[in-house]
């Protein structure tokens, strides 16, 4: 019946889980606060431009579009959260300084996308704008951490990765925006035998023995921290790269307190498009997909009229209520139904005010929705309401 | 630069807005979860079908549409969540006697309705199903003026009516749906002339002479609880007129002490494909249209095979935030940046578990962003960090 009225990866959230995903919710949301980053609520819909602003085509795809009948231009629902932060911080806040934002909202996506397994996710994260040295990646970081601890996530396994590495060894060789396209695909999958077809299928000469070299290196260079030594043993020793491994082992060493195992992935090119520096996600053995990602993406204002320095994480808590334990339905105390009882008003009011659920027995209902939910009821007793047990 | 980017009657919600809404959401849920009502989340979209199941044509109008690629069919982006939790109760729940649900999300309007200013009102609310009897329109409606006490609005003018009182007269007099809908529309704008034109010139001779009366008299029908009393003098004597004008008496004794005023309008039709009893409105002064509304809609629930007595109320967190008070900013606590300094860690973790905000000064970030938002700092003072003011 779910299924016949809901179109695919379309679903209510019924009481308990919508519950523990509101519980969830504050708990994040407040850590967030607490961290001073301040909450903003941007709209479900824009003009389509506004929100692919920065992005990589696949946002385009995975955007639904509607017709603004008022100004006949389209608009799209947004699908991510993170580029109307940044046109907030470009436009209207337009700080000069550091400006820490975050948001807790639905997104839509046409199709489900391989991180969640809905097509509407509830995007919470946290954006750090004007701020382009480690110590902000840090911060990040570790605040993402965090939000799933406090979540009730545990053994948490980080990834990292650096497209810096990437964008350094193709800089400069003039190849043409296709066939980065292809290397970036082939890169992402770690296909090393396509990899190694297409450097040497003579698509593009124009890159050297050296690049192709290291390009090939990239897939295998995946592991524990070892492989970034690996790395600069073997990679070109250009200072964007340099800087890229160094910024992986000082994050390493801070945030291995944290996590259970930090791993690396070189060739990890995802959201190549819009992020310029260190990305992260973060996994659960529960589940196959990341289960909060992240990444710096510094020039994503440029198209707001102005670059700022970004980093920033997100990540779906319907997804995420899915890891942790559901909590029981909170049980309610029954009152009977009277007209004009004071003492019983009273009664029912300061136990609401203590936080106690209290609900009227309205008059002929013989059925009650669940029993289960009830634990107390109201009694009148020597002249006074109390509560006692069913 | 803020109409420049984003659409009309679409707006970004800033940090201190944001703040409001996000407290008042948390104090309004909270009200309505010790209350007994379950919280739900219904998905942003579903099929058109479903969502316009039981409601008018004025709503499909409203409602933006996209096509879901995975099915081929047509998918509405929710106008309202009511008809959502109806179908919740009716499919999901199925529960043989009281349900009570509430729920706090985005609807998106086509164009922005009469009620608010914006596409995208926040809409938070209550329903109760599976009890016909005047005790659950009384507790949804003690619940709506609860909701916006605990809002900050007080001076509250509630506006009641029902639309019983016009089905029972219309009803057996085989009117075309079209005269109908003309009648309706009449009554709506209070257009005396035109009803007396639509009444007299012979479009439907069906409606006797004691019907043609009573319906002229209903626009004048409105007022304080004197009227009930000259309504049931002037208007015939069916059943359900006495019922509903019983009805109406019975609300204005239990309520009158919450509220400033109230008033009675019996020409007031509004939601009439939908209801199908008593419909209530709370005004304020400061605003010309009415901040919370609901009524009875026992019928909603026959289109998804299972007709439950309903009743419940709605209002849009974003309009009512406008007519409270702004909180100032919160002011945080700047903590110096320090690498590996354990004893400054656990100080900044104890200062925001406690609640404060403390934000860590990135090096190299010469210009914070608001100074008005800090008012102490953390500094280290004979051996230990503690918090002064700046």
């Amino acid at each position: 019946m779910r299924n016949w009225l809901l179109p695919e990866y379309i679903e209510d959230v019924l009481p308990s889980e919508a519950l523990r995903i509101e519980k969830m919710r504050r708990r994040v949301l407040d850590l967030l606060l607490v961290h001073g980053y301040h909450y903003v609520i941007p709209p479900l819909l824009e003009y389509v431009e506004s929100l692919l602003s920065g992005s990589g085509s696949d946002m385009d795809l995975r955007m639904f579009k509607v017709l603004d009948q008022l100004s006949g231009r389209m608009m799209g629902l947004r699908a991510d959260i993170t580029p109307q932060t940044a046109r907030i911080d470009a436009h209207l806040l337009n700080a000069k300084g550091v400006t820490r934002l975050c948001y807790a909202s639905s997104v839509l996506h046409t199709v489900p996308c391989e991180v969640t397994r809905t097509r509407e996710p509830f995007q919470i994260g946290a954006e750090l704008y004007g701020h382009a040295g480690l110590e902000s990646d840090l911060e990040i970081q570790r605040l993402m951490l965090k939000c799933l601890m406090i979540s009730g996530i545990d053994k948490i396994h980080l990834d990292l990765g650096h497209v810096a590495i990437f964008r350094s060894l193709i800089r400069d060789t003039g190849v043409l925006p296709e066939f980065e396209v292809d290397l970036y695909n082939v890169l992402q999958t770690k296909d090393t035998a396509a990899l190694k077809e297409l450097l040497s299928t003579g698509l593009d000469k124009r890159l050297d023995r050296h690049t192709r070299d290291a390009l090939m290196l990239l897939p295998e260079l995946y592991g524990d921290k070892k492989i970034l030594i690996e790395a600069r043993k073997m990679l070109p020793g250009y200072p964007e790269i340099e800087n890229a491994l160094h910024q992986l082992t000082v994050i390493e060493d801070e945030l291995k307190s944290y996590v259970n195992t930090i791993t690396f992935d070189l060739a990890d090119l995802r959201g190549y498009h819009y992020h310029t520096g260190m990305v992260f996600a973060a996994y659960v053995q529960e589940s196959a997909n990341a289960i909060a990602l992240g990444g710096r993406y510094d020039e994503i204002g440029k198209v707001f009229g102005r670059a700022r320095p970004a980093t920033g994480f997100s990540m779906d808590l319907r997804e995420l209520s899915r890891l942790t334990r559901l909590e029981d339905c909170p049980k309610a105390i029954l009152a009977p139904y009277k007209r004009d009882d004071e003492a019983l008003d009273k009664t029912m009011e300061r136990l609401r005010a203590e936080g106690h659920i209290v609900i009227t027995d309205l008059p002929g209902n013989e059925i009650e929705e669940d029993p289960a939910c009830y634990d107390k009821k109201l009694i009148f007793h020597n002249g006074v309401w109390e509560v006692v047990d069913i």
